[in-house]
């Protein structure tokens, strides 16, 4: 970990994250646990076997007696999703005080994703690199031409509060963020999964994989076990679930039918959302859905 | 919800839930969730689904668009556990400006609950009625020579900020207690489960099933859904499980041997804690253990 | 307070705060502290005098016992300062979910604010209207470009998430806000004082003066008395004012040279900027500085 | 601040304070108000100017950077004051999982507080040594005689989390505390002013003195001058002084008559608890009150 301390990680083509400080690692967390349970726990031998009990049964405060300190370089509208943990502490870059940072995050003609079909909020695919061409020459341009703006404001006398106003959400930023390790994890959780947004969850996995892991590495396994590769099933699914180990596939569908998770449309079944990440979960676990597809 | 208002809900031998006020219900979280997610939502034409897709996919943020306030009388033992839950807004009774309430939680003869041999943390059978007849009634002595104590401290002037030193934890204080939804929930997961200490749960489950469940039933029925009834599969358990779909059950013991949660001894297998969750796990989705217990 | 609820009251050309919903009013603080100091506050016959009494000594759970939700419209560059309070319930409208809102915030000719000489994060004066007219021109031209790149990746299918990356802070977003009375009263201390920025001080005072004054007329008073109206006195500050009516001006200004807050220069003091905060408080105290400027 | 790190520091009859770990010091405030506030500092060239700048101008996120974990040991009465300062991560003692700590606050016979005739919330001058003999005699048997109901209980295998129910508030109890400095001086400011409880107030003091004098020294000057040693004036106040100022005292009594701070009787003047309060305030200031007491 020490070695971490003071070196850039490089995200996206501008951006960066870096340790400032930290303050414990798993045997802290084994420190405070013992406090909370006392003679109790003495029998359990093993620090990783109690931070593994510890992450499986959510007892998330001896946890929460790890901190961090980064220092990150990332775009304003990343950071604008970034903010909305709120169990952090930051200061930020100001561009009241200061001049802006000049520069904004560029995209490379094969880097322009598609709006998913299936997925409101995400994006699949790309367009063609010779489609893209076009797009980021608009973006160099439309980059260019906002910092000209703000430059020529402030050569003016604008104050800086609001010769920045139309800067473009591209632009980068720099902030310290110090968070507890148990909020921290919650932010990975969340930002490593595939539908975070491509720019953060490139942030969560410098911070996941090269730094927690570092960091606190019993820890770091106990989170990709019982947390990021982790699978949550519903109540319904549970039932579904036993009806199939019992061989009882037709009732399932039937139920499932009646639940509106799928439409039979003549021979085959048209699933619904839920239906249709059942059927992943179902893979995962080695097994075909019972409807016919 | 108009009717549960100023209706207190008896809880314990004397402690009460009592819904204050509220603000919200399902319709504010759609309509917050509709806010956040504009146009992109009119095609969810059902509330129901759109509350259930929020909750499924942890869309948290509308779901603290809710906030209730509730009156409750509890013992101090109690609320020392309810007060760990930061994310509320408290007036507690204060004994420094007033008298402390003069009632403690007593204990029938048939209520001693005897320490768990399994859970360090948990209790398990109970003391016969007969033998608990002997502790009800040290009970009814110590609790009447504390406050005998108290009383006489404050008769001769004593602060009271002082005199209530020696009050036990089974004295009821009251509280408003003001709450958003999201964490509310957050509270009824971690306090209506079953290694929960039997008192808070009282609690938790008046809450849960006699005011939640009327405030906001679509939102109730989605976290028994996906919260209360669900089930997590750690990474190693759905390794585990899809070895047993395949068939692969003797894999699956050889594994768990590996990785500690199998001691053979002769012909049997002894588990671990974990291992013996795992069955539990099982058990619920209708399979038996794959190693011979 | 009835008659506020939906009601949009504009803020700068193309914003708007408006109450959604609340819960609780000056009475429930009241109810609340009750609660708190029992039959100790029986003697305090009067409301006023409560709230005033729980505002002055910084009793400040009662006030949390208040909640109220607006339904907010102003820029991300505004936002960005607004959503660090971090106490607060918070759903935006996403811009990877739905297309951004196509307006941005617009700078008349007379509008445009020149840097603060004294203090780096301020603004004072304006640039003419004549020198304004071609900085509002530039600003139409970088908004209009803006929005067309935005426009052009759309219609390219361009996932929404990307698309946005260069849309400038001036753009508009609106959110549900959700907040307690107290921390209410924390975010318009700090943004209703002359420091704060222009944009989001339009936004508190009208959050102040047109909701939380009738929505809390007694707390609101109190507050304007013995938060906003208020004047802070350091130690060494409440020295020198003890050496002043004694006077002792002489000495104060002996020890404000031992301090440096004053450096001799010929016949005159050139005071430090503590001492200047110094001089304009005495001066709102009806008394001049003890030095010769 | 290493040296102190692991030294316990007794606080009444039985608890203590000790530093586990910390984070950052005087520096890494000043590091982070540099990232904030950028190239803006530049000429601020002294730390300490900069601290007192931020203490001064409630610039509270550099302060959040610095973080420190204490051991505590109180009693459960103080922990109950204690733990109200949500923003903290906290291990305490579990006696569901383990034994009670066996020890609880004893009180010296000249240690008995009297009630505040004044102050419902506060306790002045004490009993005699004399007349306290007794009631340290009989907290003696209250202290034993609740201890024994406990040991009974758990010797008859009665479940930990039960049998602790009539455990008095004064057993001691422990816990790892940590938090930022921000907050910590929050807990500061409201625990060390005279009218915090004595034992909370011993453990503030302990921690501020010998605790945040040490780690952070800039700061603590900066918060002792800012902070602990301000006076706040209301408008109404800042009004009054200003009326004396100008030699109007007269027409100051009349309009505190009016504002009822003032009840003439005869000669003289019966002052509400708000005009003796500003009072106080005056006499720090080295005036008299303007009306005949």
């Amino acid at each position: 970990m020490e070695s971490l301390i003071g070196r850039r990680i490089g995200v996206l083509d501008d951006g960066f994250v870096e340790v400032v400080d930290c303050m414990g690692d798993d045997a802290a967390i084994v420190q405070a646990a013992r406090v909370s349970y006392g003679e109790g726990t003495k029998r359990v031998t093993e620090d990783r076997g109690l931070i593994r009990y510890l992450m499986r049964h959510r007892h998330t405060t001896p946890f929460e007696m790890c901190e961090i300190k980064l220092h990150v370089r990332t775009t304003m509208d990343c950071w604008r999703q970034w903010i909305r943990h709120r169990t952090a502490n930051v200061n930020e870059h100001s561009t009241r005080y200061s001049v802006a940072i000049d520069s904004a995050q560029r995209t490379a003609p094969g880097q322009w994703r598609l709006q998913s079909k299936d997925n409101r909020q995400g994006s699949e695919g790309s367009l063609s690199a010779e489609r893209g061409e076009h797009f980021s020459g608009r973006e160099a341009e439309i980059i260019a031409s906002t910092r000209q703006v703000y430059d020529e404001r402030l050569a003016a006398g604008i104050a800086r509060e609001q010769a920045r106003k139309d800067l473009p959400l591209s632009t980068y930023t720099e902030a310290y963020w110090k968070i507890d390790l148990h909020n921290l994890l919650h932010f990975l959780e969340l930002r490593m999964e595939p539908h975070a947004q491509y720019e953060i969850r490139q942030y969560a996995e410098a911070i996941g994989f090269q730094i927690v892991s570092q960091w606190v590495p019993l820890t770091w396994e106990a989170f990709l076990d019982y947390r990021l590769g982790a699978m949550s099933l519903s109540r319904t699914e549970i039932g579904l679930l036993s009806l199939l180990h019992a061989g009882r596939g037709v009732e399932a569908v039937e139920e499932m039918q009646v639940a509106g998770w799928l439409q039979r449309e003549g021979d085959i079944c048209k699933p619904s959302r839920e239906a249709r990440e059942f059927a992943a979960k179902l893979q995962r676990l080695g097994l075909s859905p019972p409807w016919q597809t």
